[in-house]
């Protein structure tokens, strides 16, 4: 069963007016370059993640208008020209697009994808690109806080396709939760698409469907003996569940088949003082292996209070506040105009505003992260343009791009580029990993860096810098607006 | 171009480990009856807005599973028998599904959806289902806030897709954003899909590919005379964007082309002091008829408070805070089992909870709205059992479901049923009215509630009672429980 989507309308109106009239004034071939940012890390925190390319690489693959679309277009839009039209034919991303890899740890103000293409072009792409990064690099940011506050012995599994903003939102949901660091998710679709198995264990309307609690969780070990988590809150947590499964873990191991995992799922009521409790009736009944694990509302900062109270929780399973990034309702990142050609050549543009925080870095520009050179550890971010070399060989100092006067010296470092390159004259050159790759590479990005980065409360902010070269021509055409 | 989509298995994994057990032990045919509610309006509001069982339909209509989902569940889940694949493979949905029209508006602990099928089906559909009505719906209520505070004489346009959760959250946010009110989208891919054609004015590259915002307004002009809403902010919104967009609508009006809508795009800045300026000077140099609209990180709040003091916007543009649906990252619909057959007949099943508000109503119910027949304002709600009758031409006293001392009598009423028969047997008997009819029925049902059940802030709490009936079985079963 496919959906009838059409990806290449996913866009909104205005990319297509404005589209029509650089196509009438002759702007078809004039090459721009656009970064995608965002300017401030969501959920008050001290970094974001980064997920999407992979959907964004299929999307631009793909993307073509068909007749029907035209024939809509020219319909609903009698302002859009048939020269133009026309041009939608044949349209096929000709382009360049440089971008982080998924995974990666990013900052606010740095480019996180960079495209170079004709104006129309990049226009068209706009939104979508947009769509898919803000939202799969939203619920890994996420996703990457609830895994860091369970710790690195409770794996996180992710069951929020129920509360997703719709299936799609779940899907590429699941996918942005096991890159931000979890096990696994319960979305079976998932696992169609990507290397990873969908989890899971018991409903409470199928211990309903029993005459007994205790009838159910029989009927569930005999046909699942290898992953026997048994949800035990239906009627009476430590009355009656606990000592149900109990009762089924001791015949199972007599039967000889308790050997994957077991355990139980606490999904209501006090999970500090039940998990305790459970992990005392388990040990006492000697099944010190048991598993509880738990799920119900649960984010990074209620993981956080359980674990500071001490509660024995082995997994969490967690679903509305992931899958949906409770605490900041979008990303923010914005696409924004860095460079266009003019007389042949590609010349800075800045975006200004009232509001400093959306005044924007011009130029065509890279992305330069610093690491120390005896511990492996980020010291620093710098944008710079794109031609320019740094050498690692000497120190350097960077500024604060606005607080300038707050400046430091490195040394002893090395430098990596963020921005990979993935089409280039619009051919894909960049394969993406598989997921579990993806999910590993989100591992090691997060070791390289301080845990006051991290922390999921004020964290401290990282440094991320413009280069002298950068700075100069942003001053320069700050003035030059002025005036 | 199609998105590769498997709605079949956009489904949590313990749907389909426990249909496996219920398949063994022969339960396959048991019919159950679960219910779809909500336990508190989002946003802290009065009420909700019911939408998308359009999607819910046509899930419903594809739900098959295909060979090689079965060769991906066979290889993955060694667990599900082969019984239970063979199953699968014949598997198409044989029940009946009663729901609320959308547009529809609702109210916590009342079903919206009634899903009466074998046990199996049941499981299989629920995830899907839930995840479609909980992201619709909420977004329509949003909307739904975010209009009513616009207010009757200024419009309301979604153009939030770059912000939404994915594209396919972007498609139906849009969708539901019309249903809650707005009288568009600038989403494309909405008009290819329903009866709406997207809006859109200017970005702010545009602007800045020209030489000057003269230049770009003048070009823009040229092939948007019937709709020329330009945007006055990318440089200086009083010194240069509205002088020149006063010098392009003089232009045009001289060249007898200004016969559209026309008007100006405010995108930052204090949106109060620049409307009521702007509308100063469009006056002044005789454009009484410009359209002021306003955009960026609107919302209801924002909106009421702009109207407060006086801003003159006619027409409004909101992106992130609708389409994510900001301040309630979740409607949190569940879907609960209520009754299952035992012994041929359907007996009412509760699930208890040391928290009141999860525990549910028992039974196979429906949801009746009176309305006062000199008015046409409803009164109240009642959720009584299925084949229940009230009698309308006497007086009728009815009990708060947990404060019963709380009760009343109401007369000279007439009732309507909210959930309307959509399959039957497993056939559809119902279809979608058109998008533009349902935005119509929630202005028309949201017409017949007072407004203090409306109110954005702190709203009186609507009546949703429980018939005697239905009041009897849950305490009895309540009971049965506790024993």
């Amino acid at each position: 069963m496919e959906e009838q989507r059409k990806l290449q309308l996913a866009t909104d109106f205005y990319q297509l007016s404005v589209s029509n009239v650089y196509f009438e004034k002759g702007f078809k071939d004039r090459k721009a370059v656009f970064d995608v940012f965002i300017r401030r890390n969501p959920f008050e925190g001290g970094y974001s993640v980064f997920a999407g390319l992979e959907q964004v690489i299929e999307y631009i693959n793909n993307l073509r208008f068909e007749e029907d679309d035209i024939a809509l277009l020219k319909e609903n839009h009698p302002e859009l020209t048939d020269g133009f039209l026309d041009y939608l034919r044949e349209f096929k991303f000709s382009g360049e697009i440089y971008a982080m890899e998924e995974g990666e740890i990013f900052f606010p103000t740095e480019p996180v994808l960079r495209v170079k293409t004709n104006l129309i072009e990049a226009q068209i792409i706009e939104t979508a690109i947009l769509a898919i990064i803000n939202h799969q690099s939203l619920i890994a940011t996420k996703a990457s806080r609830i895994v860091s506050a369970a710790g690195t012995y409770a794996p996180v599994l992710d069951f929020g396709l129920r509360r997703a903003h719709g299936t799609e939102a779940g899907l590429y949901g699941s996918r942005a939760c096991i890159i931000g660091g979890c096990v696994g998710t319960s979305n079976v679709e998932a696992e169609y698409k990507w290397d990873t198995v969908s989890k899971g264990t018991i409903s409470h309307a199928f211990i309903m469907a029993f005459d007994s609690e205790l009838e159910a969780f029989r009927a569930y070990a005999k046909y699942n003996p290898d992953n026997l988590i048994l949800l035990a809150d239906t009627y009476d947590t430590l009355g009656s569940g606990i000592k149900n499964a109990i009762k089924v873990f001791n015949e199972e191991r007599e039967a000889g088949r308790l050997k994957g995992s077991y355990g139980i799922r606490l999904d209501s009521g006090d999970l500090t003082y039940l998990s305790v409790k459970a992990r005392e009736m388990f040990d006492e009944a000697g099944f010190e292996s048991a598993v509880i694990s738990a799920s119900n509302d649960l984010d990074e900062f209620i993981i956080s209070d359980l674990r500071n109270q001490g509660a024995k929780i082995g997994m969490y399973g967690v679903g509305t506040k992931m899958i949906t990034a409770d605490g900041t309702s979008a990303l923010g990142g914005v696409y924004k105009l860095a460079a266009i050609e003019r007389d042949g050549k590609l010349s800075p543009k800045i975006k200004v505003s009232n509001d400093p925080i959306k005044i924007t870095n011009p130029g065509y520009k890279k992305v330069l992260r610093f690491y120390d050179n005896l511990t492996n550890v980020a010291i620093a971010d710098l944008i710079t343009l794109n031609d320019e070399v740094i050498d690692d060989t000497k120190p350097l100092t960077i500024y604060h791009p606005v607080h300038t006067w707050k400046k430091r010296t490195i040394e002893n470092f090395h430098v990596k580029e963020l921005l990979k390159p993935i089409f280039v004259d619009g051919k894909q050159v960049y394969n993406s990993p598989k997921l579990s790759e993806i999910r590993e590479n989100h591992m090691v990005a997060r070791s390289t860096f301080w845990p006051e980065f991290l922390r999921l409360i004020n964290p401290s902010e990282y440094h991320v810098d413009v280069s002298d070269k950068l700075f100069d021509i942003k001053k320069d055409l700050l003035a030059s607006v002025q005036k």
